[in-house]
């Protein structure tokens, strides 16, 4: 069938993105406001931008018909740092707490049992609990739009990376020892074990 | 441990990002260049922007040491538009096929014996074979470096989609029929079927 996304409600058109542009890596990013209040929550519209300067881009999106802007956003525009940690089957459930919408001056390390750990080169603190996290200062923020369903593409260049040690290994990241998981649609995540492997092939 | 990335090597660099920015969902990208040669590639920097207007966000990297950019980008920097085609189980070979670096006037669709099917609302046509298919126009192309390990965040917007028809039902799309399949790190990718739910908590 062919779809016209201008013709469809704000929510169908969600349903398509979150239910076909899977499995979806979480960034779990920490921010702080300009009196110190700290954030935490996951956002799977989160990709790599580049390797050298090491690049991170997240989306946070716009919340509801008001079209607000979530504390992370805010709190990025008030001190350009944020940590993209990482979550895991380990931390799954804590993680799923962070996604509660709390009152700005509420901190979801405590809501979610979580502990802020210092962080080396941003004042922003990482999740100690994740088993790694990206120190990034704030490269740029695009806005894609500002209304109903808008979003904006936040650019964070990696200053400093934090790896539990038994995860990386020879250069490699361990896999089995990480345990990562993957965002689905609604309530749905994946576990990555069920895995293949497919070689390049060279043209003939 | 704590790692500078500035003090690594790219590759090093490039490992650790593979490596735990996890599982990624892959952008099947067809472009054209000026003379209509058709080029398709996949691409796992890939990542939602906004619902509306509806925009998916992927980054192509630089090649090399010479930091060369890639057929893709420079076909849509000739015309602004490209399908995001998606991949699967079932294409999952053939995608692969795509992977390979052919020269320019080459045809990914023939080398991998895929079927160029004509888009709706662009020139640029999309893979018959693919399960979901965005036609997008470009919206703006954020340069992130151009040098060694560098790359670009391409913006689209939504046009169309195409959807086999038993995926998309009642307004969702049916996980266990698309089928989807996500990048790991060096030749691995995961299915997904290992999945598990978790609601998400509200205040108290």
């Amino acid at each position: 069938m062919i779809i016209n996304p201008e013709e469809m409600a704000e929510r169908d058109r969600y349903k398509i993105l979150i239910g076909s542009i899977l499995p979806r890596p979480i960034a779990w990013v920490s921010t702080m406001d300009g009196e110190g209040n700290l954030n935490l929550a996951p956002f799977s519209y989160f990709t790599v931008g580049a390797t050298i300067p090491m690049t991170l881009i997240f989306c946070p999106q716009r919340l509801g018909r008001e079209a607000q802007k979530k504390d992370t956003l805010r709190n990025i525009e008030q001190l350009p740092e944020f940590v993209v940690n990482l979550t895991n089957e380990e931390t799954a459930e804590q993680m799923n707490l962070t996604a509660t919408v709390l009152p700005p001056d509420h901190s979801e390390f405590e809501w979610a049992g979580l502990t802020p750990a210092p962080s080396t080169t941003i004042s922003v603190p990482r999740t100690a609990e994740a088993p790694i996290a990206f120190e990034c200062r704030l490269q740029q923020i695009v806005t894609i739009s500002e209304g109903e369903g808008g979003g904006s593409a936040v650019f964070g260049e990696v200053q400093c990376i934090h790896i539990r040690d038994d995860i990386y290994v020879d250069g490699y990241i361990k896999l089995d020892v990480l345990k990562p998981i993957g965002r689905l649609a609604g309530p749905a995540y994946t576990r990555v074990t069920d895995t293949f492997d497919m070689v390049r092939k060279q043209p003939t």
